[in-house]
């Protein structure tokens, strides 16, 4: 009979629900281990030997106690957070259940409950790490920012955003990603999504885009009553070339790291992508989401500083600091600014006049260099841990897309998308496949694929979400057949 | 020749630049006062006499000073903000504009340059005093949140808005609104503007409404493709028996404090609306923006408490705390959970998870029940000021609307709000009229009157923004012609 302690990771600098737990697990000497395992930790939930909240240990230490393979135990904690008896959170690891396994009709009749999470390990590429916001940096700020600012500040807010934070960002992006602009040609907005939605309601269409892209930019282009026209995108970015023959009067581009497939845009694409927009008075619309995280060279300088007049650049802080602050901005040609403001309204309705200004002083204090220096490390870090371990378990899988961001593109043989997402599922972990990125009217083939969020877990959370990802992942082509 | 030593307020507590001046100012003997003033004033400040950012004495001491009289006095001060030479923002007096009088040539060629601001005084509805934004209990509640917050908080935001919040409301509106509901009925929105947006586009129409109400909110209606239909309103608020004539669907109501002219929801009334959307399916949408804020007797228990399976109960921050914050929520009837959260989104796009986490320990520290009654204090005495002030001075203005609330409407002689407008701003004061609150359908005639929002102002700007009130009033009616 196999058998482990279950000793998970005591600290005394921990809070008691996060120690770990002493339990003699048994496991039945036959059968399935994958269903020994399942049953033995049910019983030790049903007599109260582990306890509601009690977190258990990583996979790798179970298995090691108790001999058993590493995706066996994986597979055992999955299937018992489906069931309802442990819930997996980021940056909470697997824990039993505060209300393990409710009675079905206990369920029924409550006026609304969400659906169960059953997400163990978190690869999305749509957040950064969580755990690491600097939160005491930030309270730092605010701290600063609210001492400092004028009574107007608490009042009706102007929708061109608080001059604190244009004049900020107008000097921090002017040193960090050579954008050419002024406090009077900022507006903020709370997040790419607003501004991406202001643009589409004052511009001219047609509005070519990426033919690989968040298909949540589509739809928002596609509900503003835009026709889109989807671009060649390869490892060198967009087929800028393309636009000429279309009736275009806009495009939407990633030039400093195509998303999701690809790399920075090509200086000869760049340039003729800036000459087309100055000869038919076309307007470029800069993604320029991740520009602040690039590992292998120096970061490519935002294409607006070559035509400010031609260029509407647009950031945030949902990859740099968290996409929970929802806080963006445009820096625009001048001409554009009074349509602008006008689609926005007469008042500031949506981004937090408090995260605006301690955002100015996060600029303002260093606090933001020192965030994103500290932040590339770890990213860097883990980008070499992913191509190192796909190198060593899975060589057959190709990466790509990873000179910059926090996200690499997984490709995968023809045909095995879905069963790599279900398998994936089965794990506990979640991730995007690459086909909703594609634009519905081509002119590029079906690829399979996955897009990683490597920036998406916790420190200690990365390493079983790999390993997770390596279950899920097809097996060679010559084993397969 | 008058002449006076212009010496404004000195106080040791104040910064430099708050400081007042010491400085003579000569009149020329002959001609008309208010230019000989303004003459004074731009050659003191030509000559460095008046360096930029010093501020002006009140017009009481300077008139009292120089023997004029005081509305000469804000008149002058009044055109002298819109030529450039001065500026008046609210909270910080009249001062010397930093960069008196640019050149014109100066100003062209300029990428934008927002319209000059020319309000000394304002009374305009839109925001509570905010001078008496509670920063020290905000950052303190700041520092716990983000403390105590898990990672989650820092990902990308659950739609429902955070947990945390919706806990702390769900309490909150119970105890202090007579609301029924529970966290999982809540979710949380930038404002009441976006949670009309989002109820505008699940509900089936027509959406009856007041035909006195913010002309903003029929253009989010109108602007979801609703039709909307007026309801006479009169000091018992709505006529809410005149919806089972029409064939509307749902109906926006201000049940507390009839939004702008009247009072609270006659209990007949309100149980008539709770019939009628019980015997026709129908939906009320409750906007209780003031409920907070009541002097004459006990608040009037939320409508929602009647029947919770028909009314979708919205509040916001927006007067009680700041418009600047950005948060909401909407208690909501089980039925409609999963329409509101589909026309949301997947994720959280406006509200900030940090003002959220926040807003949540302001409620459950005390801090937000401590700053609504030192607020509720203040306006209470401001209102009586205000009824005081225009019952000594205006005796033919009739006010109303001022059971609850930060704002009251003044009657006007038919015909005059145009002028009273235009006399407004000439004083450099802020208001509304009251015609744009007219629904354009009918049934009500139009009225003249303003609309005053005595929350705003800062203490010290309290009194000159009545005394500027009063000066731009019509005289009575036998003065007249």
């Amino acid at each position: 009979m196999a058998e482990a302690w279950v000793n998970s990771r005591r600290s005394p600098e921990l809070p008691e629900s996060d120690q770990g737990v002493d339990l003699h697990l048994e496991l039945a000497r036959a059968g399935n281990r994958r269903s020994a395992l399942m049953a033995a930790l049910r019983e030790a939930i049903r007599s109260g030997r582990l306890a509601p909240g009690t977190r258990l240990p990583p996979y790798r230490s179970l298995a090691m106690d108790l001999g058993i393979a590493r995706n066996t135990v994986a597979a055992a904690y999955a299937e018992l957070v489906e069931e309802g008896w442990l819930t997996a959170r980021q940056g909470s690891g697997t824990r039993v259940a505060q209300r393990a396994v409710p009675a079905p009709d206990e369920r029924t009749g409550r006026p609304y409950r969400p659906a169960p999470r059953r997400v163990s390990h978190d690869l999305q590429p749509s957040s950064p790490n969580a755990a690491a916001f600097p939160r005491t940096a930030w309270i730092a700020s605010t701290r600063r920012a609210l001492s400092a600012a004028p009574n107007d500040a608490f009042g009706v807010g102007d929708p061109r955003g608080r001059l604190e934070l244009r004049t900020a960002l107008a000097e921090y992006l002017t040193r960090a990603r050579g954008v050419r602009t002024e406090p009077d040609r900022i507006i903020i907005c709370s997040g790419f999504a607003h501004g991406l939605r202001l643009m589409a309601s004052v511009l001219d269409g047609p509005i070519a885009m990426e033919a690989y892209g968040l298909g949540f930019y589509r739809d928002i282009l596609h509900g503003a009553g835009q026709h889109t026209i989807p671009l060649t995108v390869d490892s060198h970015g967009a087929h800028t070339g393309e636009l000429p023959a279309t009736d275009a009067r806009a495009v939407l581009l990633t030039p400093a790291h195509q998303y999701p497939t690809g790399g920075p845009l090509h200086p000869e694409r760049r340039a003729a992508v800036i000459d087309w927009a100055r000869s038919t008075g076309s307007v470029i619309l800069e993604d320029d989401y991740d520009g602040e995280f690039r590992y292998d060279r120096q970061p490519v300088g935002a294409l607006q500083g070559l035509d400010p007049d031609r260029v509407v650049y647009l950031g945030s802080v949902s990859k740099s600091l968290s996409p929970a602050l929802r806080v963006g901005w445009m820096a625009l040609p001048a001409r554009l600014i009074d349509n602008v403001l006008s689609a926005k309204g007469a008042r500031e309705m949506q981004c937090s006049a408090i995260d605006q200004l301690t955002l100015a002083d996060f600029f303002t204090s260093g606090a933001y260099d020192r965030h994103l220096r500290r932040t590339r490390i770890t990213y860097r870090r883990r980008r070499a841990q992913l191509v190192h371990t796909l190198a060593t378990r899975a060589p057959h899988i190709r990466v790509s897309g990873i000179a910059a961001g926090l996200h690499a593109v997984l490709e995968l043989p023809s045909g095995t998308e879905d069963s790599t997402l279900h398998a994936a599922r089965r794990q506990g972990l979640a991730l995007d496949g690459l086909t909703p990125y594609r634009h519905p009217a081509g002119p590029m083939p079906t690829r399979d694929g996955l897009v990683i969020g490597y920036g998406t877990p916790a420190d200690h959370a990365f390493t079983p979400a790999l390993e997770a990802l390596c279950l899920a992942l097809p097996d060679p082509p010559e084993t397969r057949k």
